[in-house]
Parts: structure tokens; sequence; C-alpha cells
């Protein structure tokens, strides 16, 4: 069932000890040079390094506990394995995460690192699939999606609603989308708690799908994505559209260029470090600026997890 | 004179309007790993992205207002002339900042972003200090030294007051030392408002002249310097060598490998941006751990202004 208001009220009492309430940052500079007001909500400061504690952490705890301590599974390679593996850390149980083969040490360290099994996989969607199935048939560990699954999206709600009651007169809320967990929760607050709010929603040209899905009013499945914000690669899922489709006010894309300018701009001017994926709501805002003039913004800075190997191709 | 406690609580309350009270953060992740509870002072978030914007907005606001008039010169390539040019904006008057020739283009837009006039001269403390004296006779600007100026450290004191009166229960005041502006203010800071808090500075080896100049107990001016902590390349001031003597508490020099391992340490598990000055005192207090264990730990990380194409240079 989609998240009620209080619903994602109880999910936020629930996951408050296993939580950080993020700040919320601005720029004066930043501010200046685009004409508008707004309010960082840094969520690379979160556990993990990212939004994604949220949605784990809140899932991992509505289970009953003689489900939780069969343990939790997964498959990424990303910040929400690492969110799954920290949650069944602090719940005392197993987690059991499926990663590409070719998955950074640095990421496979980082799930390690916080005890958690790690299962590698030929890279490709389908063998990540059976990997987990087999995982957790062996196991009984429970399947936590990182975005297709209602509990999930209840906790990154959390995000919106601290945002929203700390900074109470937004006029618009800024977020990236990939598979949509993250959207689809910001969605939900902006409408319990910010008294319908409109949400905004950046995208990388080339990972589209939800542009493409919006448009089409159906959800449409890219054959290839190729985009520096490597954490919005992932399609869409399904219960995300559903709650997305009939909500979001717009969806704006962005070239990966015009995502390493903003990201530059949140490096530089604003001294904290978020990853590509993060940049992308800022870069929308960027691109069409002149239809927001005076306003007050409000942008989920999604997480802070890069590979500082790396940097040196962004800038 | 040196700065008493009362003019110290003066200079604070006169420099607020111009400056952000920074925020204290701290990292669970780094405190498990080094037995430590650290209190990180972010001045990476303050104005012009350095602690320097204390000292330089308290020296030009001690002006009369007829001197303030003829407007405010420095010679430096680095934060000090930032906070200079920003002090001179703020209080509408002109700024003359000498800049080697050779200056990154990156630091030279700073400064000429906030409207400062920028002087060149050839890359050498000779020809940096005769420009300087050309401006200063030919516009009677009034020169604000970097650091070895009571003034400037009246300002720089205000940091560790902040960082003192919002953690109470420190053991421990950790801080880089350069020309030792930012140090003598802290140790200042640390016994007015610390009941004495010890203060012990982290220097890079490649310019370890305080920390020689602390075993002979007279300043030692080294023949030619060298280290990736480009912000302590200075060689200390008299009016704060005379500070820094009889209350510092130690000098812990670290090499550049460590510098490193610190700045990695700071940019991935807290997810902000600090220059390599920064991370001196962090990898002085991971050197000497054994000696600090379970200690509460404040430390100064002094700016974030950092050119993103050098990155790749220190991961």
């Amino acid at each position: 069932m989609i998240p009620t208001k209080k619903s994602i009220e109880a999910a936020h009492e629930r996951i408050k000890p296993y939580i950080h309430q993020t700040p919320v940052s601005s720029s004066e500079s930043l501010n200046e040079m685009f004409g508008v007001e707004i309010y960082f909500k840094c969520e690379n400061f979160q556990k993990i390094g990212a939004f994604k504690m949220r949605g784990a952490a809140n899932a991992a705890l509505k289970l009953s506990s003689a489900d939780l301590q069969k343990g939790l599974a997964t498959h990424s390679s990303g910040n929400h394995a690492q969110a799954v593996a920290l949650a069944a850390k602090k719940l005392n149980t197993k987690a059991f995460i499926v990663m590409p083969s070719n998955s950074p040490k640095v990421k496979v360290n980082a799930v390690l690192g916080y005890g958690a099994e790690v299962i590698f996989c030929e890279p490709n969607q389908k063998a990540r699939e059976k990997a987990l199935q087999e995982v957790v048939e062996k196991t009984g560990a429970f399947f936590i999606h990182p975005y297709d699954n209602y509990d999930v999206i209840e906790g990154q709600a959390t995000s919106a609603k601290e945002l929203i009651e700390e900074i109470s007169f937004l006029d618009k809320i800024f977020c990236p989308v990939g598979g949509g967990g993250l959207l689809s929760g910001t969605l939900l607050s902006a409408a319990y708690f910010g008294n319908n709010i409109p949400v905004i929603a950046g995208e990388p040209e080339g990972a589209n799908d939800a542009f493409l899905s919006l448009q089409k009013g159906e959800k449409v499945v890219l054959p290839s994505v190729n985009t520096i914000a490597d954490g919005l690669l992932t399609s869409l899922g399904d219960k995300n559209f559903e709650i997305i489709l009939p909500r979001i006010q717009a969806i704006i894309t962005v070239t990966d260029e015009e995502i390493k300018q903003a990201l530059r701009l949140i490096w530089e001017r604003m001294k904290i470090i978020v990853e590509p994926s993060c940049a992308v709501p800022l870069a929308a805002l960027i691109k069409e600026r002149d239809k927001f003039q005076g306003q007050k913004i409000g942008i989920i800075l999604s997480g802070g997890n890069v590979d500082l190997a790396k940097v040196a191709e962004w800038f």
C-alpha cells in the first residue's frame, strides 16, 4: 500500500535511533549566482554517506524478529548495499549482498567493513537476480529491494519530511530520479507535510527513462544507459512510477557536462563532497533557472560516496 | 599588545556580522578507528572558505573610518588575500592585493571576484614586499599582515573561542601551524576561555620551523621549505612566536604521506572538502594517538580552498 501520512510519521520515529537528522545548508554565492534561494538537504552526511540508510533501516525494522533473525539480502553495487549491511549490523543479524564481480574494490570493502557476506556474480542483471534468489532460498534471508518496495519508499520519504519541517517556506523541491525510491518518497512528503509543494526531478539525459515514461504515461525501459551519474543508471520501479506519475510537476534532463559543472560548484562553493548523481537536481535548476527566479528551492543532496581516484575524470 | 580576554571578546562581537559561526562535526567511524573522540571545528565553511576571514575582518574593523577609506592592502597568494578582499568589499572600501605572477588563476580570479585590485610581482619575497610598499605609499592603503599582527591574531582566536563555548569538555585542542596566526590565537583562547586546555600543533616535516624554533627557544628560519600543505609554507611571525613559545604543549611534525592519508580520511569519511594544510593536525593526532586514547580532542579545520585539478596528485 502506498505509504500514508501516518505511516511515514511512524517510519520516522522508528528509524530515528538509526539515522542522522542531516543538516540543511545554503550558499550565498550560489544564491547570488542564480537568483534563487537554495536550501540543500545534506544526505551526504547521512550514515553510510547516503539517504539509502533511511529506507533500508525502515524495511528491516518492520520485519518480525523471527524474519529478521534469518538475515537481510539485496543485490547492489552501490549505496543500498552499504545501507542494508549497516542495518543488519545494527540489528544484530546477517546481511548477504550480491555484488557484480567488477564492483570497485572500495565499495566491496565498505560492505565487508560492515560485516556483511558478499556473494559475487557476473556483471549483468540476470546473474544478479539469479544469485540473489539462490541466497534467499538457501538462507531464508529477507530481500530488501533498493527502491521498488513501499517500506523503502516510506523510509526515503523522511528526508523531505525533515527538510519541510526545518524550512517551512519552500516554493519547490528538487530531487534526482534513478529507480525512483527517493523521488516517490519526496513526492509523498511534499503532499502530506508540505501542502503539496511542487516537486521537480532532475534526470541524466543518458538515462532518461523517467522523463520518457512521464511523457508517454507508461513505463519506458531503455535498451542502454550511460551517464557520469552512476547512482541513477537504474530503471524506474513499478511502485515508484505509480506514485510519481500523478504527482510530479516536471522532470528536467541534463547532460553529463551540465552535471559536472553543478558538481564542481557544490564541491568548490559549499566545500562538501557529493556524488555526481547528487549534482543532477542543481544542474536541472541551473538549466531552467529563469523559471524559478526569486523562489525558495529545497534540493535533496542524495549522497557523497565517491571514488577519489575518479575525481580527475570529472574536473 | 598581546590580545586579552576582553579584547578577544570584543573582537568576536565586532566581527560577528561578517563571519559565520562555523559548525562542529564528528565522525563515528574516525572515533572508532583511532580510539579518541574528535570534534572538528569546520572553518572550511567560513566565509571565503577559511578562518582567515576572522582576522582580516577584525583588523579592518578596528581602523578609523578615515584610514579605512584609503583602502586595505596585503601580499598573499592564498586565503588571506581573499579575506582582505572580501573585508574591503563588505566595508565599502578598496583592496590592493599583491600576488606573485605565477599565482594559480583560480586564486587570482577569486580575489578579482571580490572586487579587489591585483598587483602582480615577481614570485619572490623581496619583490612582494617591494610591490606592497609601493602600493601602500601610492594609495595610503592600510597593510594587514597575514599573521604577524595582533588584531589578526585577536580575530583568529575567535574560532577556538567558539569551539570551546560549544564543546565545553575538551581535553586538548589540535591546530596547524604555518605563520602562527591561528595557533597563537588558539593558544590565547584556550587559556582565557578553556581553563588553559593544552594546545598541540601539527606541522609538516618539510616546513618545520616552528618545531625547530620551539626546540631551540628562538626563532629559526629555514633556507627552503617543501610540503603538500601549501598553506603552511610561511615562517613563524615574531608576535606569533612570542605568544606560542611559553604556551604551547607540543608540536608534532608529519610527513606529506601522513598528511595525504589524513586528508583522504576527512574527504571520504566526513564528506567535506578541506585543504591539505587542514589535515595536518589530524595526521599529528593519528601519529601519536597512543598518547590520547579516550580523550576528547578539538581540531580546527582551517580551510577548504583547493584547486580540484590537483586532487589527482593527492589520492
